[in-house]
């Protein structure tokens, strides 16, 4: 007999079921769900600390032994202030408009016949995210608001805390939804099976390094939202304001380097070197610790050292630097090397921006502003499920609409296709007022 | 060398570049191609009849021969009547408002920070289908009023027709669009190819029968929109007004019996079959040539034949039928049966109607209405690339909304992110009036 615990097929369907009964509560009730799952991490705190720190303690020795970096370890404490802050977070996401049951249509097709479109849960999301276990009860709160079944799987390295946070959350919704609308999966093998239930999960949501994400691309026929690589760029033109351009890129490389939304490549109007510009730019990243590496122009007009690749995501204080002629060769540069992620321009010239803006293919582009506002918090969808820089479904930052999709309700009195094909009734095709 | 005819990733490459071409231009310009496009249908009428006239021959020996159905071969048939709707139907596509650059959010960050999230093209479709040859020129149409290259392969049997279409519609752009951004393929060997480049064709789209569209979504990473299966159910409670229920089974099974949305399972309340309601009903289909086969339940109490499976597309004058004992069993049945296509329930109760339309998690949910309603050109989406099951980026019929993505735009004036790290600036996340 297959172990109830490791039946993966069975467990995403009451995953599903359960979905189906969360969606059905009322707005309301939706949003208490959330109010007592943001009371429970508080109410819980002792205990949730007490498990973050064994966690704690055990990254501590790997870090010791060499088998974590210190950076991971450090994203793996919690503390109350931590908690504090989670908690007021999900009280910000029951905060937000109801996101089911908006209407997006509402058309008369006929007389008596009427169309609506309206926002519905995607149905089963699969997170897959590393080490930082406020992830956790963040995810859970968004698919919780939006009425959508969730499994989780976190890192090993946050497994005791990540254990306590699903139960206390579990707890809190305990009476009014089936537990399997929040499932934790603990191992590497469930990941596996899930990432093969294809039909059963709607979508797979992976948040950690770009390799983690790359294995689950390849690894799974479920569609995807996330980005393996954000290779940003900056196209410094000849006509930008000088101060601008510095602490536009000084914010892009050194505010994190690590984020995806980093600047990886800095593009400059070759003009620039002539008047010493790009020299005092390039000044200004080195004084910050930024290692510089060149693409063949600026290698040679420049004298720096070549860069391995200018598809390359440093995730650290170092980047590439290009020369190019134009806007044009600006834009022909990204779209070669680019990862479609973020991409902005530095110009005083109205018309070049604009045309940046139009013509650059990519998830967000930006004109005299740093590519580290690129970010779902920022753009103010409240909370951030990822950046997708896929073009299917959502792109960017994505909040709570990329966990949701559509339906099409139609009410008539009897209403059947065969007299509009002989003729004898008509399309009025009319739009009615939506609400959404 | 390679036969650049077959170097599928260089021309997927400029099918790309070509559709950004096509996007840049104005909406004015990109109508006039279509207009352009329909005009060279009708002018070219001798050339395109000519070379239908050999496939339709060719089909018409392959039908005595046994190697291909009356119905498929029926469907290859061009006439100047076809014609002239085709080239309507481009103009009407040419007439709908624009779809790109339309603002789907603007919203102040900050003071002088502004978002706008724009509608935008997909970027490459492939799209595959079978024989009907006049598929060629209306997702041509599509693709073009959308800003999106395209990669088509038609069937086998509609090879010279397909030809002469394509170089039809790409005489019409010369000069304006380069011609990569039409391109056909024109063997089994190229689809392979072609749905092996994830990364460079962003969405598949399938036109034909399941097996088809079961193959192309079994052998690509590739999105796929479309759907392999419509098991379409019909819920007749008992509070259904008899011959409402009566005229809807029939134009749902008889209207077009391989049509997608074409009922497959009748769903009858059990009280139906105490008044003989229920004999009356499946009497009514038996007489309109339908054959009848039962689940279970209705087997018993019907005596019907067993239905092999009851999740069973008959895509013929054929269904299944089987008993519930209420709303809940209906749903039960649909969600475990079903393919999510279009569901309807027939009914004269408000509030069970309403129950049943949000509890049924399908694309289409329907009321007192025909399951072929579901349909792009009936809910007035103008024209349809397909019908999608699945839940990620569209649902139900899609029309042009489906070829589109979003991109966020964003414009400051040397904005960083620093300032509102330290808390020296704060976000207002203030809403604009979008113009979408």
């Amino acid at each position: 007999m297959l172990n109830p615990k490791r039946d993966w097929k069975a467990r995403a369907r009451a995953t599903r079921q359960a979905g189906r009964r969360l969606a059905g509560l009322t707005s309301a009730r939706r949003r208490g769900l959330l109010e007592q799952v943001a009371d429970a991490l508080l109410e819980n705190q002792p205990a949730i600390l007490a498990a973050n720190q064994l966690d704690v303690a055990e990254g501590a020795q790997a870090v010791r032994e060499g088998r974590m970096s210190a950076a991971l370890a450090a994203r793996l404490q919690l503390s109350p202030g931590k908690l504090q802050t989670l908690a007021g977070g999900i009280r910000a996401i029951a905060a937000q408009p109801e996101p089911l049951g908006r209407e997006l249509a509402r058309r008369e097709l006929a007389e008596g016949l009427v169309l609506q479109q309206l926002s519905v849960p995607l149905g089963v999301l699969l997170v897959v995210f590393e080490a930082r276990p406020d992830a956790l009860p963040q995810v859970a709160a968004l698919a919780l608001r939006s009425g959508n079944g969730l499994i989780l799987k976190g890192g090993r390295e946050a497994a005791r805390s990540n254990q306590v946070l699903h139960s206390t959350i579990c707890q809190a919704l305990a009476g009014e939804v089936p537990e399997a609308v929040l499932t934790l999966a603990e191992s590497r093998d469930d990941v596996g099976e899930l990432l093969a239930l294809d039909g059963l999960i709607d979508v797979v949501i992976p948040r950690g390094s770009g390799a983690m994400v790359r294995a689950i691309q390849d690894g799974t026929r479920i569609p995807v939202l996330g980005h393996a690589e954000g290779i940003c760029h900056i196209y410094v033109d000849r006509t930008a304001n000088f101060s601008q351009a510095r602490q536009i890129l000084l914010d892009a490389k050194t505010d994190y380097p690590a984020a995806c939304n980093a600047v990886e490549t800095v593009l400059l109007h070759e003009a620039l070197v002539a008047d010493d510009t790009a020299t005092r730019l390039l000044e200004a990243l080195r004084q910050a610790g930024v290692q510089l590496f060149g693409g063949p122009r600026a290698c040679a007009a420049l004298g720096l050292p070549a860069a391995s690749s200018l598809h390359h995501e440093y995730s650290d204080l170092a980047c590439a630097v290009e020369l190019v002629a134009d806007l044009d060769a600006a834009i022909d540069h990204i779209h070669r090397w680019g990862s479609g992620h973020t991409e902005a321009i530095v110009s005083e010239d109205p018309e070049l921006i604009e045309e940046f803006l139009a013509r650059v293919d990519a998830a967000c582009v930006f004109a005299n502003a740093s590519t580290r506002f690129a970010d779902g918090w920022r753009f103010g969808l409240g909370a951030e499920v990822g950046i997708s820089t896929g073009r299917i479904h959502a792109r960017g930052p994505v909040g709570v609409e990329g966990l949701l999709t559509s339906k099409w309700v139609l009410r008539g009195s009897g209403d059947t296709v065969g007299p509009f094909s002989r003729g004898e009734r008509g399309f009025s095709h009319r739009e009615l007022h939506g609400s959404g």
